[in-house]
């Protein structure tokens, strides 16, 4: 088994260990949420070699969330939606906000906390979160491009030195600080929401109220909500902290366990 | 392979089983919740066969519960307390309460639904539930006897003929509203809430702010929360409706499909 624990496009160094008869399991999102053509020959390549590929630990860290999904249609059940709050590190970044902390301040702290991705702006961009869209969608049927998620990080930072953008981000908390107060004012917070569907995928800021279940999370805490045929009034949902060195092993072992026991 | 679907004591009947060969996959709680040296007998007895039991249908019907439990164990994670609200006709029932419902309509409308069991009483008596208590308990090594359930049906009728019992129910339902009523005041729900540990197990009414998780729950939704080592500070979370036939089934299943893939 090859264990993918980078945060890089291996797409070729995966395609080249199934060859050699690897099975993979993988905490990496990239190889998974590349074009709908590199995705299709990862798969296939695996499927024609009699490989597997597990990557329980892409979303939600050690959550059961692709082993839910894979339970769900094993016993018939057709999963029509999945959707909910992904990001550890936009979730502990905008419940700081909410709690009165600055923008620059929360997301240091998520990169000291070892929450975000090594650039922070993986997940400020929305990429890594429309990653892990992209990566429910696909098993409910999209083929779709990957979808364009809502980025936080201002045009002028997106392309500069990390160290710089990081010395740039007290200039972001005003905005923040206003926005936040403005949700607020209506009883709502702010939460950075992706849905998957076969058709289409979104990721992006949505505003809801302080009371729901998405907005009472708080934290790194992941919510994920499978609608089916069978969940169709009242979703299944999972919830619990998505990210996290810890828990993302503990994701990992859980696939090499399956592997190892079929 | 053995399914069991009824709602009776069927230890007998599952060690003739288990000598015959047969693994067992089960939805009836009852022969999992008898004495404790019941209990190990029927696990003593499969282990020394070699015989699997799976039981995943017996909590919260199709969600994944028993699943995850075994997910985290086998990744190294020591389970501390497994709790929430696992009877979807007490769920059902407290929350109808909610809406100005009588509580003799709904308890009627559950057993019309089909989510209560045969005899309602299994429910109210908080027993069933009591029982899911004991399914979640022992495998974190609570040894103890079943544990004592608060009952919601008065004494003087737990014994009568189903039919009268069921010609009896209006007259509980002055002392429900009221009870409900000033749960209400004080901004509070009623629910029956099953809390399961190594040391203990307890199953009986408790009042919670009607904006917390549980308090949020409605209808026959069930919501479990496990605390761990890992998932210490904030629990792992699994909610979604947990009684019906057709998720009853799609547990079944899933136990199925485990048993012919290893």
């Amino acid at each position: 088994v090859l264990v993918d624990v980078t945060a890089e496009d291996t797409t070729d160094l995966l395609l080249a260990a199934l060859g050699h008869g690897f099975d993979l399991v993988l905490a990496n999102k990239k190889p998974l949420a590349g074009s709908a053509a590199s995705h299709a020959r990862l798969l296939e390549t695996a499927r024609v070699g009699g490989r597997r590929v597990l990557y329980e630990a892409t979303v939600g860290a050690g959550l059961p969330i692709l082993d839910t999904y894979r339970k769900l249609v094993e016993a018939g059940d057709r999963v029509s939606r999945i959707a909910g709050c992904v990001s550890g590190t936009l979730g502990f970044v905008l419940s700081a906000l909410q709690q009165g902390r600055a923008f620059s301040e929360a997301v240091r702290e998520a990169v000291a906390s070892g929450y975000a991705e090594p650039d922070p702006r993986e997940d400020l961009s929305g990429r890594d979160a429309g990653r892990k869209g992209l990566i429910l969608a696909r098993p409910l049927g999209y083929l779709g491009p990957p979808p364009q998620a809502q980025d936080l990080v201002p045009r002028p930072l997106r392309r500069v030195p990390m160290a710089r953008f990081m010395r740039a981000l007290p200039s972001l908390d005003a905005a923040w600080k206003e926005r936040m107060a403005r949700a607020a004012a209506a009883g709502n917070v702010l939460r950075y929401v992706v849905t998957a569907t076969p058709a289409w995928v979104r990721a992006g800021i949505v505003e809801v109220p302080a009371s729901s279940p998405i907005g009472a999370l708080s934290g790194t805490r992941n919510l994920i909500s499978f609608t089916s045929r069978r969940y169709r009034d009242e979703p299944l949902v999972i919830s619990g902290p998505g990210a996290g060195a810890e828990v993302t092993a503990a994701g990992i072992l859980n696939d090499l366990q399956q592997l190892s026991a079929s």
